[in-house]
C-alpha cells in the first residue's frame, strides 16, 4: 500500500477559472481515477484550516483534534530533532530589547539563519542541574530549545508577550508538578540573556509553544504491519515517526522516493511519500508553479505504478490554494485505486470531481482505514 | 412501512465491468428510484466489513459497535432458540483429539450434522446442580449450549486454543463473579468428554463466545409503533425478536413474505422483510446466480407495491460481492421510496448511481429514523 501525500493538494480556480488540478495535464491521474474511485477529504472539521501537523495527523488515521502535536515538538521534529520521551520542547524566537528591556523587535529583524546558529553555539552551553540542554537554529530568528531530563512538565506559562513595547514575560508554573521546570527556565533565559545582551539586535530570547513527545497510537501496532516514510523534507518524516513509522532515505526528488521504494518493496506493507512542491508553490501565491508541480507529480507516477501497489491513496493534508497563498479550510481532493476499490463514475481528478466522487467526503482519518480494508488487512466485525 | 433488506446486497463489477446489480434486470427498483431517492448505507464504520449480527442491528437503528450481540447468543437465535433474560449462551464445536488429548482436528472433520444431533441429544442429558442445559446442533460440528439459571455470567474464558497440537483449555473465571458459572461449565465440559471420549471423531468439544441476553432498546417503545418481521431464516427473525420485534410466518420465499404482509396488513405499522438469496450467491462467488437473486426480488416486487406502504425501504445488510465471495466493507445501496420523499436525480438503481445520490452516504442506524419520519411519525424538535 502507497500513501501519496501532495502537500497542499486542493485548490480553487486561477484567472482562467480553473483551479491549478484542473489546469494541469494529468493524464495519469485521470486514468486512475476513471478506473478506481474518487472523493475529498476534511482534515479536521468542515471550515478549519490546519496546519501541517493536524494535516498529517488526520492522514494518518487519527483524529486531529484528539491527536494534539505541540508547537515546540512540531519545530524539533522540522529540523530532524528526535524528541524523546523525557524532552521538553519549545518554539524559541530572538527579538531585540532596549536599554529598559523592553522589546522593540519580536524577531529581531527576521536575523539571518547564520546568526541564529551562532546564537544557538553560545546557548547551548548553558548548564542547568539534572537537565539536558539542547538548542538548534531554525531558519532567520526561529530556533528549538528541548531540555532533557525527569520530571519536566509543559504546565508552564509562555514568555512571548506578543506585543511590543513591553519585557519578555517570566515563566511560571501552572500547576504544582511544574515549578522545578519554571525554575529551571528562567535560569536558563537569565544566563541566555547574559550571553547575547551586548547585540545590537538579537540580544534577548522569548519561548512558547511548550510540549512534550504527544502519545499517538502507533500505525505498526494498531494495524498490524510495517511502515515506512519516504519523504524528502524532515518535519514529515518526523510526524511520521511520532505515528510509529520507520523512515527511509527518499533522497531529493519524486524519482529517488519512488526508487527508495522500490529497493524497500518488500520490506514494508505501507509507504508514506510526501511531496512538498505542490504547497510550496501554493503558499508562494504562484498558481502557474502549483500548476507545473502537480504536472510534473503526474509525469512521474508511471514509476510508482511499476511497483504495481495493491492499494495507491493520493491525497493532500490540506488545500493551499495559490490565490490565497496560504493553507485553508476547504476539503482535499482523494484518489482510491486498486483492485477492490468500487469504481465510481468520475472520468478525471479535480477538485469538482471529487466533490460529489463515490468515496464521498469523508474525515481525513478514515481513509488509512478504508486502504487498509482494500488491502484486506482488516477482520470482520460480527458473525 | 416496509424495510426490504436484500441481504449482502452491494456488489462489485464483474467480468463484463458492472456489478450484480448494475447486471440485473431491475425495471421496477429503476422507477422506484426515479421517482425516490437513493443513496448508500454504511453498517459500521468506513472500511468495517460487518456480519449479519451489527450489518441488521444498525438498520434497526443501532450503533452496531455500541451494541453489540455476542457469537453464542447469535448462534442460538439463528436457530430459532428464543435466548431468556438468565441464559448463558456459547457456540460449540465438536473437535477429535488424540489419546494424549491433544486437538487433531479442531472440527472434528466437519462431521454430519445427523451425528452432531445425536451427539447434542447425549450432551442435554448432562445434569448440572441448580441450572438448565441446552444442548442443540447447528450444522455440521456447530452446536450451541444454553446454560439458564440466576446468577450466571460470561466473564468466562473461551477453551478452544485455536490451533491443532493442543488441549481443549480449562474455562477459568475472569472475574469473581464468574467463579461459580467457571466451575459448572467444567463440570459440563468434563462429563461430556465422558459422554463421547470413545468416538473415533467428535470424542471432544470446544465452547467460545460466551454472551448473554444483550439489552437492546426495543423497538416499539422506542419509537411507538407495532412492528413485525417476516423472514424465512430463523437467524433474521431472531435478530429481530431482540430489539423487540414481533414474528408472523414468512413461509418460503418472497410470495409467501409478502401474503404474509397482506394478512397482517393492518395489525403493524413497520414490517421487516428479510431476503437471503443474494447473500447466499455473493457468499459463494457466484455472479450470474446473484445478478438471477436481485433479478427475482424486482420481478416480485409488484405483489409488494400492490399493499401501497407509505415507505418503503430497499436496503442491505452490508456488500457481499460474488468477486470476493465474502461480506466486504464497501457501502451499501439504498432506496427510499414515499409520497414525502424528496426526488433525487438518479435514473436508476446501481452502485454507482447510490454513491452520488441524494440521500448521500450515511449511516446504516439513520436510514429507519429517517424513514419514519417520511411516514410522519416523529414530533418537531424545539419550538
Amino acid at each position: 500500500m502507497v500513501l501519496c501525500v501532495l502537500d497542499g493538494l486542493g485548490g480553487l480556480p486561477g484567472p482562467r477559472g480553473r483551479s491549478e488540478l484542473e489546469t494541469a495535464a494529468t493524464p495519469h491521474l485521470d486514468r486512475l481515477a476513471q478506473e478506481g474511485a474518487i472523493g475529498q477529504t476534511v482534515p479536521a472539521g468542515h471550515g478549519i484550516t490546519v496546519g501541517s501537523g493536524p494535516g498529517h495527523t488526520a492522514l494518518f488515521g487519527l483524529d486531529p483534534l484528539q491527536f494534539d502535536i505541540g508547537r515546540g515538538v512540531l519545530e524539533a521534529t522540522g529540523i530532524d530533532f528526535e524528541i524523546g520521551p523525557n524532552d521538553l520542547a519549545a518554539r524559541g524566537n530572538l527579538c531585540t530589547v532596549d536599554g529598559d528591556g523592553k522589546i522593540t523587535d519580536r524577531r529581531a529583524g527576521r536575523v539571518a539563519t547564520e546568526i541564529t546558529a551562532e546564537i544557538a553555539q553560545q546557548l547551548r552551553t548553558i548548564e542547568l542541574p539534572g537537565v539536558e540542554v539542547f538548542v538548534e537554529a531554525v531558519r532567520e530568528h526561529r530556533f528549538v530549545l528541548v531540555l532533557r531530563g525527569e520530571g519536566l512538565s509543559a504546565a508552564v506559562t509562555e514568555t512571548d508577550p506578543q506585543v511590543e513595547g513591553e519585557p519578555p514575560l517570566p515563566v511560571e508554573a501552572i500547576d504544582d508538578t511544574a515549578s522545578r521546570t519554571a525554575e529551571l527556565l528562567n535560569q536558563f533565559i537569565a544566563a541566555g540573556r547574559e550571553l547575547i545582551k551586548d547585540r545590537d539586535q538579537a540580544n534577548h530570547l522569548t519561548l512558547r509553544g511548550w510540549s512534550t513527545r504527544p502519545s499517538l497510537p502507533q500505525l505498526p501496532e494498531l494495524w498490524k504491519l510495517r511502515a515506512a516514510a519516504c519523504t524528502v523534507y524532515p518535519m514529515y518524516r518526523g510526524l511520521a515517526r511520532l505515528v510509529g513509522m520507520e523512515s527511509i532515505d527518499g533522497g531529493d526528488s519524486l524519482q529517488t522516493q519512488y526508487e527508495a521504494l522500490e529497493r524497500h518493496w518488500d520490506d514494508y506493507d505501507f509507504f508514506f511519500v510526501h511531496y512538498k512542491a505542490t504547497d510550496a508553490a501554493g503558499e508562494d501565491g504562484d498558481f502557474n508553479r502549483k500548476v507545473e508541480a502537480i504536472a510534473e507529480f503526474d509525469r512521474q507516477l508511471p514509476q510508482l505504478l511499476a511497483l504495481k501497489p495493491d492499494v495507491l491513496i493520493i491525497a493532500g493534508d490540506h488545500s493551499t490554494p495559490a490565490t490565497l497563498a496560504a493553507h485553508s479550510w476547504h476539503p482535499v481532493p482523494l484518489l482510491l485505486s486498486g483492485a477492490t476499490v468500487r469504481r465510481d463514475a468520475a472520468r478525471g481528478f479535480s477538485e469538482m470531481l471529487c466533490a460529489t466522487g463515490g468515496l464521498g467526503t469523508i474525515p481525513a482519518a478514515e481513509v488509512l482505514p478504508t486502504a487498509f480494508a482494500h488491502a484486506g488487512r482488516l477482520a470482520k466485525y460480527g458473525a
